[in-house]
């Protein structure tokens, strides 16, 4: 970290600073230049507030050099992090995930005839939602208890592991069977939730919240593997802006730059991203082409009647189509930062 | 709402659709047109999913006219919601409430000494943080129950009501002596909290997500509202866009604009908006003169050493200043929306 | 048109808006419900000003049902429009172009040698700025007249037909042997520039700006078409949004959207979009994969020493390199949109 | 400006960098920590491309210090810029200019109408537009060349100055008797009419474009102050974002921001920034309580029947009535980064 302190920072005042400094266990290096005097901090910067130094008098400007997260560091962690499902699937380090399932469960044949394609068409796991988050208190809300249990029954049906959101942590009990907890977008610093979810040990896929930074999610991240959960999975789901033709704008150019950033794996849902079904197969193509890890999409066997989401889902042989138009682009995919190359699939 | 149908749909298309819309018990009105069939529907559509009418291969576009939101809506609810606090402080109907306080309680010395400068300065409430969301899970998080503590103490000491955040619904129990629960801006969608909040019958203060719109605000306290808790207030807090002179960039037109769509107080707070202390009195001169019913306003009796947003608080003396021409603004300030004229304060 | 009446509209009211809108020889179909009135307009909306309409007391909401532009509209010419240059090349209706070249010419032995490069690696055009727009006046701002005089140099030498930047009308006579003429994201909306590029009969690259929708750019596309030049490109070049880890953040879901809702040709420049070089080749392919009709990419032979954005340009070697990887993908993208089938390259 | 450099930037690396920077005449300072060596450039670097440095393999991280601008700069030139119009009205240093009148001309009874009733409510200068910058390209553009005719006979009536807009370079000769040159948000970046405004010497009003930062508003202000046109208004008119209750998000923080950075006049267009007129009234107040130096807001005989932005026109009363409240308030608006006290209106 570089502190700039103004022109005006009297000796003493600085002395006391970095005092201060030495005394939370940093170095620190002085600069004195004409205009400005610079002090560089070195040691674990991770803890400094940069707010608390900006409040300083003297102080003009902060700058950190070294990212505030580390377990998600790819710095200090350069390969790829490589999860594995109870079903041998695997996602990272060139292994591609497909998630496949509806946007809600609503009852069993529905949820056991989607898994079923999903699974025919090449999807090695399923994604279906027992806790919806909805903006209006009026509209459905899923089906809880009853939705996990099918998530469960589907699972024995097809041996595809389960994918589900969570939207409270006193509902983790309910959780214990399921193969990877998704927290979605607006929970992705509900830090009460991310604390809990650290202490098991069991992926955790994370979404980007509508206006958060890469460096949120990474440190959203952060907050699941500091406590030792280090299954972690970044989702790219889209971010508002002023652009109103789709539901949200999604922003690929994050698929590589966390995989510059990061060694955890990293995956796409371009249902909720566009909202629109005839949208999801070209940004699941341009996804895979990026170097996206893997994919969440939503897959209904009859959109008419969803009782949600309808218009962003899939019939299972369009996703069919989608699928083999993933497995020839999957192995001319962008690798750039990656160490290991694609695995054969 | 409005449904627009394509040229091309069946007939028989459209008498399913419109049976399945009355099987809802809403009334449907057509007007055939050359290019398209268009459906009014009349009723309570707050429970109609949009994206599942979307969905359907005849429709073209949705439209609503009425808005989801009903308890929080001012066409059903003329009169301006006015709360009364503990010490009699009201707040909505011309009602200025001035909440003022440090970022974090720090410790006892702290918070009285500030609450006693804040209500010398002319402050009807005590607003200090016990939990406090941290992007980062090495920051400093708050005194959590000792805070809380610390909070009634200082209530005890000046007789302000005390205004503080609650990350999540598992601590409930230790907010029972607290005047105003506050919702923050991460957690303005985390809807299993806004519910428990709801069983509530104490007034709610819910700020404004960084990407929200301001329907998704008032659905929020929709949340509230249903659940039978008629005491919220809305607190706009600054959305986050390309702009980055200031931490995040305050809306002010939404103070007009909320006031008129809904009843209910409307409260900004320039501390957290800006991120700098010397933009805290400008901005919350402007959003006195917008018509604000309130204010919430970092007071640090030493910024240089708080644990947390120092660069946004001011000190005791700059606030009073503030107040002193807070209270000669106030009689202009806007009150278009309003029913009420401007209270005597 | 759809205008939506508020319940209180006097009938002579009514009466006095419909003759209105029948003098601008739209029909108007009326149906009155219990809670508002719906208005109807057919015919020609494109010249009615939604805004003077929600002027009206009367009026509480207009809704477009028709999209403002014609000759950009795909429901008006469904084929693809596709586009010769002068050496053959072709881009649209699964044509696919890549525009290669420096960010700025510099001296004649540069843009020689950039040219040849990027016609060896498969470029079928090239790149290069002679005029700059630059947020600093004290920057470099372009050779101008030289630099023209250069490209043309290099089409010479390697028979690439020529892309580059125009910044003002007044410049046209220095473009008259360019072969495409491109409009800067800046210029956009610069519409005097537009229609003075509407009277010409040569392609026109417009980009989108940094906070254009869609319909804005179909728009400024409209400007060109409605003076009679229909050869206009589209360019996605990325949006100004939160997110600082790119310079903008690049939307590759408008290929799909402009695709469905034109028949231009939608091309990317990931060069620009996100600013560094490193992250050129993934959205290379990504936009590839999307279903792009071509690419604008930077290429330099030496990025140290460039006058201006270095850091967004290629190495010849890494731009071979992702033309391979282009030709394996281009096969296999999305073609939802486009009714002619991918053209063998 | 500051230059962090990688690990293993070479030695000799290294100091053929700092030769490049000396031979540009800078001064640079080394000081080499144990992680990076950092590199302090002294001298004046708004020359400098930070990009151009960027791309150097040695170096990982580039900090300006120092702003960009230096007409513009505040740091400079401590005292506020006082502009004096030809009848004597002034803006800045506490002069409050309040510029009202249609968005466009119409004809010579409504330009002289509203010009009457604005100078008897208060208004020091008339607005107008005569060149109209539509998106549409079938949109009624302005009366162009008799627009500037009629604004000029309104001020023969009322001897108010006239403020209008500029489109293009090539107008300038109608605008020879203009009193202020208002450049729109669309061309805050058109550059080369910039240059051709910085060869006048009268006042140039610039307005904020959609999704420009301040610092870029500045050195829009410094492309015209550099050609020696120092009479420079900036003029806040809201800015793109994800919220669609308001035409813009307007950024009232951008006041106090830009009157610390800069001694130019700001003002703010609450007309066009909200798109309604209802809204008018309260953000010119808030704006006026900011410390804004003025106010452009439209005011209109008969919004029913405006060509263009009818809705948010204020009619005369209305517009008298806010100009009572906005001088009840401006006494006690912000002046924190102002050298001079607010003067006697």
């Amino acid at each position: 970290m570089i502190v700039i302190l103004k022109k005006n920072a009297e000796p003493q005042q600085v002395r006391l600073f970095t005092d201060w400094l030495r005394s939370m266990g940093l170095e620190t290096h002085l600069s004195v230049g004409e205009n400005h005097t610079i002090v560089g901090l070195v040691g674990d910067t991770s803890r400094v507030d940069m707010e608390s130094i900006l409040a300083l008098d003297i102080v003009e400007m902060v700058q950190r050099i070294q990212e505030p997260y580390k377990n998600a560091n790819r710095k200090f962690h350069e390969e790829d992090t490589i999860i594995t499902l109870p079903n041998g699937a695997k996602i990272g380090g060139g292994h591609f995930l497909v998630m496949a399932g509806p946007c809600s469960v609503e009852n069993e044949e529905q949820i056991i005839s989607v898994a079923r394609s999903a699974k025919a068409a090449g999807a090695n796991a399923l994604r279906g939602g027992a806790f919806k988050p909805r903006t209006s208190p009026y509209a459905f809300q899923g089906l809880h208890e009853e939705g996990i249990r099918l998530l469960l029954r589907a699972r024995e049906e097809t041996g595809l592991p389960v994918v589900t959101e969570i939207m409270d942590a006193k509902h983790l009990p309910l959780f214990a069977d399921i193969d990877v907890i998704q927290v979605g977008a607006r929970n992705m610093q509900n830090f009460e939730l991310l604390k809990e979810l650290g202490k098991l040990r069991k992926p955790v896929l994370i979404k980007r919240g509508m206006a958060n930074t890469l460096q949120e999610l990474l440190m959203s991240a952060e907050y699941v593997m500091a406590g030792g959960n280090e299954q972690v999975i970044l989702c790219e789901r889209g971010i508002r802006t002023f652009e109103t033709a789709t539901r949200n704008t999604m922003d690929l150019s994050v698929i590589p730059v966390l995989h510059q950033l990061s060694h955890l794996p990293v995956v796409v849902d371009p249902s909720h991203a566009t909202g629109r079904w005839e949208l999801v197969a070209p940004m699941a193509l341009g996804a895979t082409a990026c170097g996206a890890d893997g994919l969440l999409i939503e897959v209904h066997n009859d959109p008419e009647h969803a009782l949600c989401d309808g218009p962003q889902s899939l019939r299972p042989e369009k996703f069919a189509a989608l699928m083999e138009k993933i497995r020839a682009i999957q192995p001319y995919a962008d690798r750039s930062f990656s160490a290991a190359p694609a695995a054969a699939e």
